[in-house]
């Protein structure tokens, strides 16, 4: 430090923890808690995760002036709690929306029940899943404060993931710690980015940087956690499991800074202190999380579960009801929510028809007895008979309309008895429209709607290999898995008899769908021309369809759902051009 | 002009085209074809509307690489064939998506079969509808074209509705004309600020503006063209009707322009020409178009009828089907269908239930009769017994499963003869959730879901009306339009058993909704407490539905749809702090 000389140790707690969208005074009372909890350890900075006191992403609520000016006055009042508690001391970085003329996504540095200084995220996020330039203004201030002889930057999200901004100021104007709030929801792969890509902005700053991301489900995201702190050369000082909710400590020593060779930067730099002098650590040093990282099928899975009971219990669901077809779709997802709410709380029910083979009951009876869940078969037969008597229906319209009476009887279940309806379609059928619209797409979440159907059987499998290593019985029937996939709305019908194989659909899906790839250049890769026209035809003519499905957990980098905003209404055709 | 000092005639074409999205060869087709009509009127100038080439909004097209290569493909062939086709002389601004490093939203000025110039959008709207800034990098450089001596500025939509930008330069370097190209979506009342809009910067640019906008419905929005030309000093010198596709001719005559006393703006300038000089107009003087306003219901059912009529057609449907209860919305939905498409291609279903009136029936057959719709019955009673006996059904459960039944058997025919299915919702209903996911919610499209329940009979007093006064027969049975509103789901339901009355119901909704007001915001403009916190509470739990309705035509400041972004999970509980 410029003013002592001398090597400081800052103690460090990274608030991972599960904000909740429009519960601004729940989220205000989670911290007062979580705060408490720190001061106790003897922490002295505590961080939250972005817009900790509103939950992220709180999309068009930011539009209403009432909502703002509530974000705003809950802070306030959370500084003044703060005090009150006797929880002064303890410096606390809180995110929220500030209001102060213009909308910001904002960062707090609270301290003696005051907010002294407020940092506005200077890079919006625009693309993916992320609208954050319809709802606020960027920031064009670096913030740094003096607590305990350490110079701490704020910074928020996407600042992390941007060249030019706070952590080449940072750089140039020299801080000890550069605190990083986040809302970076769960992609399969994105923690593998994200430390390389915090070592190169610590080297950049010449600074550690502490990372704090927040856990749980809000509608079609899952965020993972996975926050960790950085030292300036790079070396992970703490990394937190992901979607675990807890804080983590970590005793930072701050070495002595290096000289700043650097011209000032263009910005404007603003510098405060809480006036606290630096102390020696006396409290015994905590040791620091280390999480291993997870496999991917557990990430996944763990996603899946996360994403599912938090769009259940947040939205006040106690139970759910699903169809049990004894197909791999609809195991997993009965699996999945055992996991989420506990078996006891899942409800399958089979709904056969003429054209459903014996096993598809009694596997789904199995894996409703190994999960522990209710079941119940309503066979479809009498409603069925009463549309094609009345409608005279055949091929095509009969097919759906036994899909359809599955979906209305699942829907009368959930009327009579108050479950959550789950979809269990998963992304390969939703892309080339492979499901009944109204029929096995009804429900209020669909938690595989982003799981291609060859992970679906990875999946199935890691769990019950899992469930093995720990000496458990394994979820899912080995028969779902191993049965060739039919939607059982004709005789003999299999789902290749309409599609490719799934391992060639799925390759060529994530080719057109995740990343973007046109027709020429997917064939250009190697796959056969007239299969890819054929899906890319399929995939455009299903976008009315995803429009009108119920939401999931986004685990891809490109989910269907407000990651993929395609015209229903377009002429484009994919071609070899 | 600087240059010659006399009063030229420049004639100009605006063509309020219908472009269609991800078409690139067919708008390209329409612009020569479009192109060879005004050379022939012995136009100068012609103009099209924003991403001619593309269609708008092209949404998230834009990102795949092949769709911005072949935008600017498209634009280069199109200007070689226009000059093959003899079309060189005349200048033509079109729009694309140019993509030359970086994606833009531009417009070319094309002549001589080359592209003299491009003109990127400085101002990309990201909110309501609008997500421009997911898909463009803005401009930064002002682009006039010298042609037949007259100095014309390009500018793009949104560039006339923000200050500093494109007109402030325009009036410090001096140009004589600033073409404005636009997909500017229709909304009530959007037109009588189009024209105040237009006269302020024309006096900013010191130049007449040529505006002109699209027409035609594309999923949620409809275009309604009202393209017009302002004169420096205000004056309208042309106004085009509202939905008609059609070029409309201007005799454009240009004053000498004022010297410039500005200091020079600090953005880039380019200026270029075509090199043709200023000739006197030797033809006929053309008389411009001055379209009269229409009245506010006329705007209204002419945006619902194309927006209704582009979705079916674009999306290669000839017909559709919809349910009839003898009720206002569903016999106002059936007379937008025979207007957009022609009564012969509309089938009219009457479900009736143990439930509905005798008048159900009636009414639905005489408004059938009248816009010469196809009629049938088909009694819902047999599949509702089979759900109920099998499920032991009562209550809320039963009164769904009828509409289910019913969204069910819509579907079936939907799927047996081809027809689309239009679902009868409105504005009232979605937004408090006064309606069953997957039964009278079921359909491809929603033609009146952005219209309040008082607007839709207003609607129908009109339309009957206006039929009386070109002496037709009004379409819509007086029954249909005076009995109270029932959605017949158990004896003697009415709306009112549930909801206030529906013009204090859609007050309140027009200020929570569509104004975004808070309920303390709106009790203090004199509404009750208790009604306004359970109606923002309604709409609030209805979010979830919302998601999954069908797509409909934008005629309010905010519709349902890619203009409300808002969580389904969400804690905010709007109360009266």
């Amino acid at each position: 430090m410029e003013d002592n000389g001398a090597v400081t140790t800052l103690r460090l707690a990274l608030a991972q923890v599960n904000c909740r969208v429009g519960d601004l005074g729940g989220n205000a009372a989670m911290v007062l808690e979580t705060a408490h909890a720190a001061a106790t350890a003897g922490a002295d900075l505590l961080a939250f995760p972005e817009l900790t006191i509103t939950g992220y992403p709180p999309e068009d609520l930011v539009l209403r002036p009432g909502f703002r000016a509530a974000s705003q006055a809950a802070l306030e009042k959370l500084a003044a709690d703060l005090a009150a508690a006797g929880l002064g001391e303890l410096a606390v970085v809180v995110g929220y929306v500030d209001d102060d003329g213009l909308p910001r996504n904002a960062a707090a540095f609270v301290h003696r029940g005051a907010v002294l200084a407020r940092y506005f995220k200077q890079h919006l996020p625009n693309y993916g899943v992320f609208d954050e330039r319809r709802y606020f203004i960027p920031g064009d201030t670096f913030v740094a404060v003096r607590h305990k002889g350490v110079d701490i930057a704020l910074t928020i999200c996407e600042d992390v993931w941007q060249d030019g901004g706070p952590f080449a100021v940072a750089g140039a104007v020299g801080v000890d710690l550069v605190v990083n709030i986040n809302g970076s929801p769960y992609e399969r792969n994105k923690d593998d980015l994200r430390l390389p890509l915090l070592q190169g902005r610590a080297a950049e700053a010449g600074a550690a940087i502490a990372y704090v991301n927040t856990v749980g489900g809000q509608d079609e995201l899952v965020f993972d956690g996975d926050s960790m702190v950085v030292a300036r050369d790079g070396a992970v000082l703490l990394r937190a499991p992901q979607f675990v909710e807890d804080v983590y400590y970590l005793d930072l020593e701050v070495p002595e800074r290096l000289p700043v060779h650097l011209a000032a930067p263009a910005t404007v730099v603003e510098r405060v202190t809480t006036e606290v002098a630096a102390v020696a650590l006396t409290a015994p040093a905590l040791p620091a999380v280390h999480a291993d990282r997870m496999p991917d099928e557990a990430e996944v899975w763990g996603a899946l579960v996360v994403g599912l009971r938090d769009y259940v219990t947040k939205n006040g669901f106690r139970s759910v009801v699903l169809g049990m077809s004894g197909g791999i779709d609809s195991a997993v997802v009965a699996a999945l929510a055992a996991d989420a709410i506990g078996g006891a709380n899942v409800h399958g029910i089979s709904l056969p028809s003429a054209y459903s083979s014996d096993h598809s009951r009694s596997d789904a009876e199995l894996l409703a007895e190994r999960i522990g869940a209710h079941y119940r078969e309503v066979p479809i037969a009498p409603m069925v008979d009463a549309f094609v008597d009345s409608l005279g229906l055949t091929g095509l319209a009969e097919e759906n309309v036994q899909a359809r009476v599955r979906g209305t009887t699942l829907m009368a279940l959930s009327n009579a008895e108050g479950h959550l309806v789950l979809a269990t379609g998963n992304k390969s059928e939703l892309a080339v429209g492979y499901s009944t619209i109204y029929g096995d797409a009804v429900g209020g979440f669909a938690p595989i709607k982003d799981v291609p159907k060859t992970l679906v059987w990875q999946l199935a499998r890691w769990r019950n290999a899992d469930a093995a290593s720990r000496g458990e019985l394994p979820p899912i029937p080995e028969n779902s898995i191993s049965k060739p996939p039919s939607a059982e709305l004709r005789p003999g019908q299999l789902d290749t008899d309409s599609l490719p194989d799934y391992e060639l659909l799925d390759a060529v899906l994530e080719r057109y769908v995740d990343r973007d790839q046109g027709v020429a250049e997917i064939v250009a890769a190697g796959f056969d021309a007239d299969t890819v026209a054929r899906l890319a035809r399929l995939v455009d003519g299903a976008e009315w369809k995803r429009r009108q499905y119920p939401p999931g957990p986004k685990i891809s980098f490109k989910a269907f759902g407000k990651d993929r905003r395609l015209p229903i209404t377009s002429a484009w055709r994919e071609g070899l051009r």
